[in-house]
């Protein structure tokens, strides 16, 4: 790594240095390697350890490097391709279904949830928790909310919480005839539990995935998904189709 | 707003005020309104400004906060939701492509979009440049890369670049068989150009999506769209589904 003095670049400070940390890391560093520490990252290219941060924040943000506590800053390895499938319509827990259910119980949801179930604001619902795992690493927690009303048959006498009870309401779910389902992606930041369950620290970006599942003109299930941003490119698309196994703006910038 | 000190709370600090700040945004502010200074809020929160400046970059990160140049920071709009539309496989510039064409020219791409395309690393390609903008606003930046092998009865000399160009090459593309496309979503931060095309700093974090479309078995173009985080939601599924006009995370939290 070279020590260039970044003093009469025009563009911002961090921008720059984050364009030459970048060439550094595909010339100089390995998957997995972790880089010097910031004070003498700092003096190396001669920036305040403020201007460093930031450009380091960017090549986290890029999936370049990954903050661990108590290791460090590492050289990430490529994203790894998580297949949403929103082309395949499917209820939650059918076959083939690659989530792990692990709780469920009965509560009343923020109120911009009951809204979208247009469920009564104070009317509790059933929430599965799930998880998803791939390569042997958490990369998505999920809550799916699903109101008594779509499950009217459920009774609460075998199971009345934990991973049975899950599992009954996906089954009593099951009996709706699914007639649709849409999906948005956007960015978020991990909530405490969520953070927890992803190996991150709370307000890591995450990439939250909502789908809302149609039965009889109406939602009757709505799942907030929360991926880890940092490991994760979302894939889309036909199934058995081509994988791009690079970030095309990895190199690109 | 309150005062309360936030000293003695075991969770991060800038967490806390994250969530307190959040409630008050739901109580106190409208959309659109500037945010007191970040000294007064500092002060009224008893926090330093380092705290007080991860909060708000959570609440940046989350959608609710933007932070524009000149201006302040103000209380943001709800995301717009934006159809990304993978379900309907088209060509680039079919009719009712909601692209706008802005130039296009030939370059030798960065080395992991030659890969993607399996073109040789320092074989030029054409390189159309769009735009997409909703409601008056910028949403998304588009390189869209198509080797000359794919166009190969495509003719120099009318319209050498440009966007006369740019609906030459596309409409030369139209002549091939689309078997396929898939699509992946990642988490990037703006490059220089795509920052100054969305109206953000470079580094703002975006939403990338890269497209790859398929032909005779291979790709036969590759689109990588940068749209803003802060503003989009990106939208999959059946067409005239129901959309979720507020953001589930929103008040979960």
């Amino acid at each position: 790594m070279g020590t260039t003095q970044l003093e009469s670049v025009p563009e911002p400070k961090y921008w720059h240095l984050r364009t030459v940390l970048s060439e550094a890391l595909d010339s100089e560093f390995s998957v997995g390697e972790i880089l010097p520490n910031e004070r003498d990252l700092a003096a190396r290219f001669g920036v305040a350890r403020a201007t460093l941060r930031q450009a380091l924040e960017q090549l986290e943000l890029e999936g370049r490097l990954q903050r661990r506590r108590g290791v460090g800053t590492t050289v990430a390895p490529p994203r790894v391709g998580v297949a949403v499938g929103t082309e395949q319509h499917a209820w939650p827990g059918a076959a083939g279904d690659v989530w792990q259910t692990a709780d469920c119980d009965l509560a009343v949801p923020a109120a911009s949830v009951a809204d979208a179930l247009e469920s009564g604001r104070d009317e509790p619902v059933h929430t599965v928790h799930r998880s998803r795992v791939t390569h042997g690493q958490p990369v998505a927690a999920e809550l799916l909310y699903i109101p008594q009303s779509s499950v009217p048959d459920l009774s609460g006498i075998d199971a009345p919480s934990g991973a049975a009870r899950a599992r009954a309401v996906l089954r009593e779910l099951h009996r709706l005839e699914l007639e649709g389902q849409d999906s948005a992606v956007e960015l978020g930041s991990a909530r405490a539990d969520d953070a927890k369950a992803l190996d991150r620290l709370p307000g890591a970006p995450v990439l939250v995935v909502t789908t809302r599942y149609i039965a009889a003109g109406r939602t009757a299930a709505l799942s907030v998904a929360t991926y880890r941003a940092d490991t994760c490119r979302l894939t889309f698309g036909d199934s058995g189709g081509v994988e791009i196994h690079e970030d095309p703006q990895r190199r690109a910038s």
